[in-house]
């Protein structure tokens, strides 16, 4: 799966946004105070852990904003695996303009790097199986689109991007309509015809109305790896399956070895550790 | 130290744009298909997790944007400690609206009570000493208003906002000026009277011409527990000493007991993972 | 297919717009020199031509954003029918607010019923088949949520919303790729599991490479009656199959009849003519 | 009339709220799939009807903002006429950008050149006479300044651009005031002294009340021919004559023969269909 | 002239923006600090000059915005003239919000304010000839329709609004077209029906061609009271009559009784000073 | 004190809201009839009264929105001494874009140069004692940022931005409070360390408990020179000192002699008036 960069015209919003609310009314008085104009400053953005990069195009961007005199020059590229101590990219210029966004580009690039370095990990974790790590709703507020990147960029895939991309039939809504099938039917006479349909079952006796109700993809909730593997049969092909509800790097493994196609794991949007990167001066 | 709400006025763009960015173009089509317009609902916001709870006024507010008729009826106030099944917070109203605002309202609650859980522990860890703990700019782009807060429900206190309303001197600062006695004189020169300005240092000679410079506080970087006693030993007083790098709820104790007055963590707004907190329909 | 009213939060922003790029800098002067503060009147949005209302939401939203004490009063539903002559609905308050508003409010609504009337009339065209009259993204810039919202008020299905909730290739796909099944693998391998893969094909040739690839719809494009007929009969429900191309009120019930479940047309939200409605004084 | 082109300032934000409202949360997901990076292509943007072009400066913005490294050649200007095959402009560049940004372009210019085509054939119909066709306030909302400036692409002139440039005393207004007489007194002592004041009439008896009134121009609504010529005979060059209301390609040219200055026709903006344009590949 | 609203859809944009910019990212740390969250104020916002009220329906609205409890009582309208010590308005509510919005309402009404009393001073001293007082386009960014509305607020008229609703061909126009007749004609070619052309005259030769060009007004720049008096005879009531150039409050009424219409004066809203407006706890 | 630009990402919004103001829906008319694009133009922006520059960024910026092909070329700068005749700038370019941008660029430099000249003047008159002149709050709505930029070009220093980068507590909070102490207490126990708190007394006896509480600053405000001088005394350097209150150019030398530290003057930002700047073209 080959990671395209994002549009420009939806990351520059959010790029401008972060440095506005970094610079507040006044900008950054301490480097105002003491940079003179035409000091020039070379820096490595060096990796201090072992992951994967994400985000580097909203790192050159913070920095563009600020001063377009700025080189930002990249040595990997997003999707890329770090080690500690390796160079992410090379900042070149200005002085004044690379001490202003350096902590912009670096909250940028730190936690979407985060996000690629756990989905990474977890997919490694699978990489016996057929088990695709994907993510979730659960994202940050107004940064799902680079969050569902990192994703991608570690190796996951997406799941849907919103309330309006497919329908997700939960138990909510099937207690609504009163059955599986119900809810199926409803919702297949109001979509259009590119819109999938997963279901979210807990038990098999769900399952089996599920797919009987033509289901293109089922969630199989919190169950055990035992009704995991039982779902997978009972699917058979006829379905996407996915496993959901306490994924972590060590049950990983043993939910994929039941054959499901897919693990959703909210946690590498809601709760993964930033990847430690930063910006050292150099001569 | 009370906690204040914070102004609508700074809360509802970020609600009202998360709420957008999950309705995309077409809104939560599974539920708009399922719920009759005139279904109730009653739903539990109940805590999964040991916690202090942060962010629910955000949490009202995305129901109330989605629909005024969504009654939400806090159990808890926000800084108040949750334990496991207790119930944060009553919703009532109609199903389509709670249905559809209900991940952006989780969303915007775990993250804010996982950063002030995370405060709570690390403030717990070191309330035998005189230490508080504060948060950085290492905050998540664009929710840096909201963290801000939520590091202040958990009982921590805030560092510097932005660049702009403290002066903060690091390394490449001192390195451009020549010396910190320069750079603390550059930026006296240059703000107004209302503005503190810390110097970082890491050595302890640099922190003798810190505070030769008169600096409103030090911050110790990256120190041994013995150079932290002998840096506040030095200080006596004469400004605030903020000791940081690497702190974990295991070293925060000992750091604190060095007598340090602040002890500060990216950690609490880039890396704590998710209070976890759900949404349950009651009858 | 119920039709479900979108979400304030979508609409308000455009209702907004709408108003501000017709108040200017000063407001409506003519009205604010004539009518005095407390002069009530009260007003029927009524159709001089047959056709499909929509858009009452946002001709509501008009009037009460310029002046909260305007009551405005449905007489008929989104979806519904109306005659010549027929109330849609009244309005009844401060007369400065109602002209104020008038041409916003009847902008909004008189397209949008354009959009469904058009619709409607091409449904009923072919609802002797199982075929659906669905859009394109051949929409009002700016426009799209609600003018995929008013072809549902007609009766109609939406196509996707955008270039990102669902994957469409074209010819210009096919070519880079270098033939259909590489495009279908391509895509494949990129989206995530609840994205719907649509191939457009020309020739019957390529309709079977799409059917190999498993294609979830294949677009007809522009073929003859005996081509959609040939291709319909191919497909043999092994995918959703739709008809696009010159269709117009004439050709529709012939298209219809080769058995496709789907006839896309841009007219409906590209040239569809308003519906002519207006808004008179009663007494 | 020289056609001026739009200031950028004001056309972008249409453009670029047009390219998100397509790219959604995830963007182009099926070129991006497909298309290389360094896929170049060359497309030629070509009418399909005759007609007259307007729009080609926000289609070349289209494709700036998706990707600077897009070239757009007009082939012809705004305001120019084309045959059917002619070609409108040429497209070079990355084939993943001309892709993306491709509808967005076209569903600008589309409209745009449909609003001048019509304004062309209603203009040509009344070449014999002095009168002028002008648009209203019908216009899409969020496109004002866009399809006004189509009108003038077209060889028609612009009625006022919102409720603030000019005062319009319609029926309504002169029910409030009481009289024609009073409604203009209102709006004369309201108003600065470069707005002008026109009065729409509905009988002979009004147009009177109204040139003693000292109009500037004069809207005769709904009137039979012989009604209009009248009414200019009794105006007699004292204000400007309007003529409004039921105009079509047909009546067109008696009407202007009446000797009107302007015919007003809401239609140009509010249900013009579209000019075909499409964009094709070469080589 | 009646003085009448703001929308407040035009109004609101602003006040928010300045509650913004005063609240930064962390609000009223100061009264968050020290007044509980039930404590009530009673205030009163009072004059200390003598002036003319204007801009009072924007406090009201940052008081509101702060916090809906609050309620704001004008004991005065806008355009009303108010004495050292006169109450221009009532304020209840809880002190927090209070004192959170105090500020930014005032800054609104001062401002405003001031430009309404210099507008009505300089009235007053030409309240015994026909001329009236315009305001100019050399208002403060941002802030021109509420500027314009406090100089109607002080019995002023306004002159146009931007560059786009009015003609006025100044010299550097004639320059370019090479005479005022030229220049007259290109603009009549240009614009619509309802726009306005005034022609900027800096002598009494270029007057006789904009009278011959049929300008609907003229404007005497910085003119002699003599050429002013023959300005005005030479017209002859064929155009309106502007002075402006370097008005003071001494030579205004002199100009006035030149006999000019309107006497044109950028200083009221570049450079007026605020009136002197504050608020006060009572009880 | 070195004068450092303001970073563009917070001018840019202004100065581009500003042009769209001025331009409205249709642009420039006027000069868009008469200028041909091709036409240039040579254009001097020159000082007509003696005082100092500021702005000249957002005057480069509102040619360079408006048209790239603009150079813009100043030849003072920011905070510069400028004497009538002088050149301030000179402008070449396309005359259609130059006449456009025009006033905007001259609203925003003349009214910034007139606060700077205002704080200059003020400087210069205490130039012979340790007094600085600071501004306040009571700026511009929404041009807080740019106006405390002006004020430090015109050599004057900044008191805080906003409600939240420092403590201020007025009469007031100290009402609700209780006393000075118990306000200082409060507001210590809820701010970061990093912020200043700053008690504005009026009397002696609160400057004694404002000075037992370790306030950082001290507002004495509206005291009598006599008064002032003994607070300065009592202060004895253990605090900033500050006198605010109907500060003139006249009273300003003797406040100052009292010994404080700073003086503070809302005048420099409400009602400075502009320095008169103007645009001539110059063939």
């Amino acid at each position: 799966m080959p990671l395209v960069p994002l549009p420009t015209l939806l990351i520059e919003p959010l790029v401008r946004q972060a440095l506005i609310e970094d610079l507040g009314r006044a900008g950054d008085i301490t480097t105002d105070a003491i940079a003179p104009a035409d000091r020039m400053v070379r820096c490595v953005m060096g990796a201090r852990q072992d992951g994967v990069i994400a985000g580097l195009d909203l790192a050159a961007l913070a920095f563009r904003l600020i001063d377009p005199a700025i080189r930002f020059e990249p040595a990997l590229a997003d999707g890329a695996r770090a080690t500690p101590g390796a160079t992410v990219a090379a900042i070149v210029g200005p002085a004044r303009g690379v001490l202003t966004a350096e902590r912009t580009a670096l909250n940028f690039v730190s936690r979407l790097s985060g996000v690629a370095s756990a989905t990474a990990r977890l997919s490694a974790s699978v990489a016996h199986t057929k088990a695709r790590i994907v993510c979730t709703r659960k994202t940050t507020p107004l940064l799902r689109t680079i969050e569902k990147y990192a994703v991608r960029a570690g190796g996951g895939a997406n799941h849907r991007f919103g309330l309006d991309d497919a329908a997700l039939i939960k138990d909510n809504h099937v207690a609504i309509a009163g059955s599986v099938a119900e809810a199926v039917r409803r919702v297949r006479a109001h979509v259009g015809h590119l819109v999938k349909i997963e279901v979210e079952v807990d038990t098999l006796a769900q399952l089996d109305e599920a797919l009987a109700a033509k289901a293109d993809a089922i969630l199989l909730d919190n169950m055990s790896l035992d009704d995991l593997r039982r779902g997978v049969a009972t699917i058979g092909g006829r379905a996407i399956s996915e496993a959901s509800g306490r994924v972590t790097p060590e049950n990983a493994p043993a939910i994929a070895e039941t054959g499901v196609d897919l693990i959703s794991v909210g946690w590498l949007t809601h709760s993964a550790p930033i990847l430690d990167i930063g910006l050292d001066t150099v001569d």
